[in-house]
This record gives structure tokens, C-alpha cells and sequence, in this order.
């Protein structure tokens, strides 16, 4: 992509309304775009950012047998007095009357909306356990949206739901949740404690949130740093292992200061591991057993042949929050760096240009051609403005690699550069593995 | 995917509210369940081929350079004020009321949206021609929501913006557009005919709709067959080659009954040319011009530094509605077969299978793994029922391929059969190239 037909309407001036540094970066990129309060416009960059993130959480959804479907954002009342949560849920849910006078409302969650398509659907114990997952639009009507993408109104949530004949079963499809998610936030760059949580408005006796580090969290949080010493891939996907790895992941201590007690602190944990922090929480889980199965008659015929209301578990991670907590993790001094894997572009190409000399405009559109035809995602910044501004410019973008082709470059070696590191002059052969080693 | 896995809840029964064949097989295959009156949940199968199709539509849309975004779905109704449309559209925008009581409401189109995320962004002709896209859940308040997917209220669309400096340069936007309608439709299976259309209340002075032919469609189409002859591989994609394009369709006479008029259509095409037969609309496009960017004020400096208003069109693809519309296209005769581009899977085996002999299923998941690392997207129907009753069922499903493992397979040969084609026995080898050369 030229960046000059880019549709990235760059802002240089900080918004007043943004305070944190995610909702500043998203702003003065155009990643978004506020529509009204709380309500974005995802924009080019930021809309290919969010969508990589969206497909690395379903690849991890995949992995463990969870099947993808879509529920609707509009729901009936209906189902939600058969839970006895419409009266409950409050002014966060945005209610809406049809033109028939039918009672909607835009869905907060889903755990009403699935019961009700699995009670139509699954008789027997035969066919369990079942994982079922949808990414879709959420809403829920804050009184006073702010933080940008991280606590908005309208926001895209992945959530998934497990259903079981028992809760010794349940605690499995539980446990491969707690495994996908640690993996989904590994591969997302991101050190992820999971903490033992309390269950709020969806209920259950059973939850983890995950919470990730982040100087600008708003969470603070008292852990053993050894949790981040646990090697996931020493745990096979098969129920033993994971109920081994949850426990390994669980004795560890890691709480938010609701929990915490200094003196629990200093038994539990040696001075030298003792890690306080601040953290932002993306992702939790609940098991609930059969609190929406039983009111709402979800029912399955067990191995006799008697009924027994379905176990539930309900899954969540915030997709857009994500965009918003990873710049949060990773946007220090002015530089912003995307990890690898969900950066918009996998290099930018920066020739210094003037209007005499196109020289190495040409370079780099030579070397853009290159690296397109290897599947390499390249940016070229074809702006005509002087190095500095660019500079300033993509340590904002944060693609994490660039090619400068200005007074370092040597005839076919380029000045070569990942960010918060410094340069090296290489061959394009060179760069090319760089790249694709990454 | 093992069947047995797999989240599809057939039903046998017919039910009564579903009047048209596309809405009968969904429900049967378990493809939506309706949560409330024209509101679905996309159930796995569905949900598989509606991203197939969104997936082709975003490729034949970023082919022609369009950006991909996303509006939320949520709008004020500030813009739609000021585009004068707010009274205009009547009862089947779904007005909301928040909780501070701002009046809201979801968006059934976005132009208003559209144009308000240009005004603040761009201000020069350098940063033209622009074309934005997304793919997003629309709402329309119908008061008698019918025809499954056809007709409802919660579908999901693809629609495209368009940004040019004059006229002129607006059209090249338009028929770019024409052309990526033309071959999304040919990807995906479908004879697309694209007929002058009035622009009811979106507006504008140049509109075509795109109408695939389906013997069960809404509108009657008096059409010349020689609009199939036209190839569309002999257009390169550049503004003269297109608007040539553009002509060799619009010349060919075609139109819906609203236009037809019999001496013309005698006059015009030749007897043995004389199509007349029913149609589906899929797509629609429309170029406005300064329709929204005037009132709204979303104006451009032009080379002269003088100000004008934005010229633009809209192009929308209903993704949910093609679905339904492909499935009217293709099911005949209890007989349902994908088009190969959007099948659910790639091949289903389909063993016979009883309680004493298992011989036939391990040989079927051998198969199944030997394909799998082919990256052949298989269905297993794992499932101990008579052949019979699978043949029907798979019959719905629509696999388009079948490796039918029972009385007539010889030892390493399997019966390898196309859907509506006879069967032939042939070697694990010879249906994998049957496989990867489809």
C-alpha cells in the first residue's frame, strides 16, 4: 500500500476528550473516528489491526473444537424474563421498542440467546460436550463512555459458551478455555495473569479474568513474577494436562488490590518475585453450572435416560478493547510498536524525497515490488515531507520494521531498522530474511 | 469435521412459516434458527458459507482498490437531519432512544455516516478518488418480514463509498464498481445480470441493480441471452477498458417488467435470443453526486483552490440475502449443491456403517486425514444410520463432492460421485486430483 492513497486521516493535534495514551495514538493515527459518544468508526488502520487480532482469537477458538456461529445483535425481551435478567440488567442495556411495540433490546451478552438455540437443537447426552463461539457487536449503554475503544458503548466481543452433562465435565471445556486464552494472548504479544475472579452480573461460583501488564492499567495487581515462567507448550491438549496446567497456572499467587493482603503477599511470594503492577483486564471466564439451563428449561436426556438441566460456562474476550490495551502494553516515549503479529503493515519503506531528485523513489518502489511478490505486507511512504516529519510519523503507525533509503543507503544496501533498536546497513537479501524470520 | 461434531440441528419437518425453498433448506439443514420474527442466528453451516461469500466480496472489492472500514452500527440522528433523511425514511428505521433520551437509530444505509467521516478528514483533491468499504449488520423495522434471509429485518451487507473531484471522475468510480459486482457474481456461481434501476429514495441519476436469475424470484426479467457471450477476462482494469465494459453490458437489452414493453423488447432481440424468466436482486449500485455532500457540507478544494462539494455514489451487496438468493439459484429437485467457491466443505465421505462392522468408517478416516493435510476441507459423516436416509440428507447439506464408501467400493478404489452426476469408482490418488483441479 502507497501510503498517499492510504485513507489514514493522520491528526497532529491531541484531542482534548482523549486521556489515555491508547485513545490519544487511535486518534492522531485515524485508527478511529468517534461517530457520537462512545461509538467509533473503526478506519482503515485500525480496522486491519482489529480484524488480525479477531482471527488469531478464532484460530485459538478453532484449535480446541470451539465452533463458530453468529447470533443477532437485536434480541427479544423474552428470553431474558424467562432468565429473570431483564429487570436486573439495569440502564446499561439499551431497550428498544420495535414499530409493533415489540420490547428489543441490544444485546449486552448471550448467554439467554444461546440457551434458547441450544434447548431447540440438542436433546442428548450423546451430543455433548459442545463449544460454540460468535464474534458480533455488543452494546451496552454507558453513562459515561471514555478511554476510547476501552470503555465504549458499542464494542466487538468474542464470546463463547460451553455445555455439559455434569459439572466434572464442564470443568474440562473450562479448562481448554483457560488454555486457548493464554495462548490467544501469547500470540497477541502479551504477558496475561490469569486471576480467580468474582462472577458479577453473569454468576457461577467459578471465573478467571485475565488481566494483562500495563503500566497505564486500571487495575493494580500483587503477583509472583515465576507465573510468567510456566511454559505453556509443556501441556498437551487433553483434559489430565490442562486440569495440570490450570493448577500450575492457580497456585501461583496474582491478585487485583481487591483481594489483596500484604501479609498473604509476603508469605506466599519471595521479596525478589514480588511484582506490583497495574494490568487491564481482557478476558474472562465463568462457569455457572445450570443457573440460565434451569430457569430457561434447557434439558438433556443423561446416559439413563433421565433429564438434567445442561452445565454452562460462558467465555468472553474483548476484540476491540484488544486494539486499545495492546497500544496501552507496547506505546512508550513516543513510539508505538506493534507486535508482530497484528501490526497493520509487516514493514514500511521511508525513501527521503524531493521534488528534483526522485531517485530514491524509485528505489524503494523497486524494492516495494520486491517484497510484495514474497507475501511481505509493505507500506511505502511516497509523501513528499521531510524525514523528520516521517520519522515522527511512523513511530506513531508503528509498523515494526523500516527501510530508509536516504544518506545511509549504499547503491543496493539500505539502512535497515526495527524500532527501539538501532539501525544496520544490509543488502535487500538480507532484509528479506529478516523479515521472513520474524 | 467429524458430523457427529458438528453443530447442525436438521429437522425433519417442514415448517409451515417457511413458504420459499431457500428458507425451508435452511432451516431443515440447520443453517439459521429465527430468534424472533426476521431476526436469525446463523447456526456453523451458515455461518461457513456466509463468510465464504463475505470473503469473495471483500477480495473483488480490494481487487479494485477500495479500503476496508467499518461504521458502527449505532448512529445518531444528527447527520440524518442534516442530510434532510430523518423524516424522509419513516417507520422502518429503527429509532432508539438512549439512556440520556438522544435520539439514536440503527442504520438501515450510510451515507450520512459516510460523508460525516470524509468532511473531517479530507480536505484536498490530491487525496482523490476514494473508495471505502465495509461489511456490516444493517436493521430495517419490516413490518412482515418473510422469505428467511430474503427478507429480514438484521442482514448483513456489504456497501461501498465512492469520493470523486467532477462527474467525470465519479463515473470511473461507477463503473470500477460494475466491474467487481460483475465478476463477485460469476465467483460465486451466479449468472448476474445488471439492468438500469431507478434509485428510490437513496437517490442519484445513474443506478444499475445486479439480478441473478432463480425460477422462484421477484422480479420478471425480459432479457437478450447474448448478455452471457460477454467475457469479462477481456476488460483490463483501467478507466477506458471499463467504461467499454459498462457499454457492451447497457447496449444488451434487459429489463424487469416495471420497464418492459413488448414491441421494444421484439424490436430489440431477436426471437431465438428472447429471454424471459424470473430474478433475484443481489446488488445495486448508484452514483448521487452531491446528493449528501451538499446539505452536509463535506467539501473538497479543487486545483484551483476553490471549494466543492464531493462528487459521490454507494454500492451495496446484500451478503446475508445471497445466501438465501444462491440457494433458490442452485436447489432443484430436493437436490441443493454449493457452487464450489462457497461450499460449506470441499468433499463429504460418507461410509456405510453398522453396528458389527466398522471396517468401512476406519477406512473412511484414513481418508479423511490424507485429505485433511491436503488442506481438502472434509466432512466425515460419522453418524450409524442406513445409507438411504444419508444420501438425503447429504443431498441438502450440498457438499458438491461425495466419496461414498460402501457395497460398490473394491478394496483401495472408492465410489467418488458429483452431486446430480452418476458415480465412477477411481483410486484415493485419482479423486484427490479430481479434488484440486475443481
Amino acid at each position: 500500500m502507497y501510503l498517499s492513497k492510504l485513507f489514514i486521516p493522520i491528526t497532529k493535534d491531541l484531542p482534548a476528550e482523549a486521556k489515555i495514551k491508547s485513545h490519544q495514538l487511535m486518534l492522531r493515527t485515524g485508527m478511529i473516528k468517534q461517530s457520537s459518544a462512545g461509538i467509533y468508526s473503526w478506519l482503515p488502520l485500525g480496522f486491519k489491526v482489529m480484524k488480525k487480532i479477531e482471527q488469531i482469537v478464532r484460530e485459538e477458538q478453532n484449535y480446541i473444537g470451539a465452533q463458530e456461529m453468529l447470533m443477532p445483535t437485536i434480541q427479544s425481551s423474552e428470553i431474558w424474563k424467562e432468565s429473570g435478567r431483564y429487570d436486573d440488567y439495569g440502564e446499561e442495556m439499551l431497550r428498544i421498542k420495535d414499530r409493533q411495540g415489540r420490547e428489543m433490546l441490544y444485546g449486552p451478552t448471550n448467554e439467554e440467546l444461546i440457551t434458547d438455540v441450544f434447548r431447540s437443537s440438542v436433546k442428548s447426552y450423546k451430543s455433548l460436550p459442545q463449544l460454540l463461539y460468535h464474534i458480533q457487536w455488543k452494546f451496552r449503554d454507558e453513562v459515561r463512555p471514555r478511554f476510547g475503544v476501552m470503555r465504549c458503548k458499542e464494542f466487538y466481543m468474542k464470546d463463547a459458551y460451553s455445555f455439559d452433562i455434569s459439572d466434572e465435565e464442564a470443568k474440562k471445556s473450562y479448562n481448554k478455555m483457560f488454555y486457548s486464552y493464554l495462548k490467544t494472548f501469547s500470540r497477541l504479544g502479551l504477558k496475561a495473569i490469569p486471576m480467580a475472579a468474582d462472577t458479577g452480573p453473569i454468576g457461577g461460583d467459578l471465573s478467571h479474568e485475565f488481566v494483562i501488564l500495563a503500566e497505564t492499567g486500571e487495575s493494580q495487581i500483587y503477583a509472583d513474577k515465576n507465573i510468567f515462567e510456566i511454559n505453556l507448550n509443556q501441556f498437551p491438549l487433553n483434559d489430565s494436562s490442562l486440569q495440570k496446567m490450570r493448577e500450575e497456572f492457580t497456585k501461583i499467587y496474582a491478585v487485583t488490590d481487591e483481594k489483596y493482603k500484604k501479609d498473604e503477599f509476603n508469605k506466599n511470594v519471595k521479596k525478589e518475585n514480588q511484582m506490583i503492577t497495574k494490568g487491564i483486564e481482557v478476558g474472562h471466564i465463568f462457569y455457572f453450572s445450570d443457573k440460565y439451563s434451569k430457569p430457561m428449561n434447557c434439558l438433556i436426556d443423561d446416559k439413563n435416560g433421565k433429564k438434567t438441566s445442561v452445565k454452562m460456562g460462558s467465555y468472553g474476550i474483548g476484540v476491540s478493547r484488544l486494539v486499545g490495551a495492546i497500544i496501552e502494553a507496547n506505546y512508550n516515549n513516543d513510539v508505538m510498536k506493534w507486535p508482530k503479529s497484528i501490526s497493520p503493515f509487516d514493514v514500511v519503506i521511508i525513501p527521503s524525497i524531493n521534488k528534483n531528485n526522485k531517485e530514491n523513489l524509485v528505489k524503494a518502489e523497486k524494492i516495494y515490488l520486491e517484497l510484495k511478490k514474497q507475501n511481505i505486507d509493505v507500506l511505502l511512504d511516497d509523501v513528499d515531507e521531510n524525514m523528520s516529519n516521517k520519522f515522527k510519523k511512523h513511530d506513531l503507525i508503528g509498523t515494526p520494521y523500516q527501510i530508509i533509503i536516504g544518506s545511509k543507503s549504499e547503491g543496493n544496501n539500505f539502512e535497515f531498522k526495527e524500532l527501539n533498536s538501532n539501525s544496520e546497513i544490509l543488502s535487500l537479501d538480507k532484509i528479506k530474511i529478516k523479515l521472513k524470520v520474524k
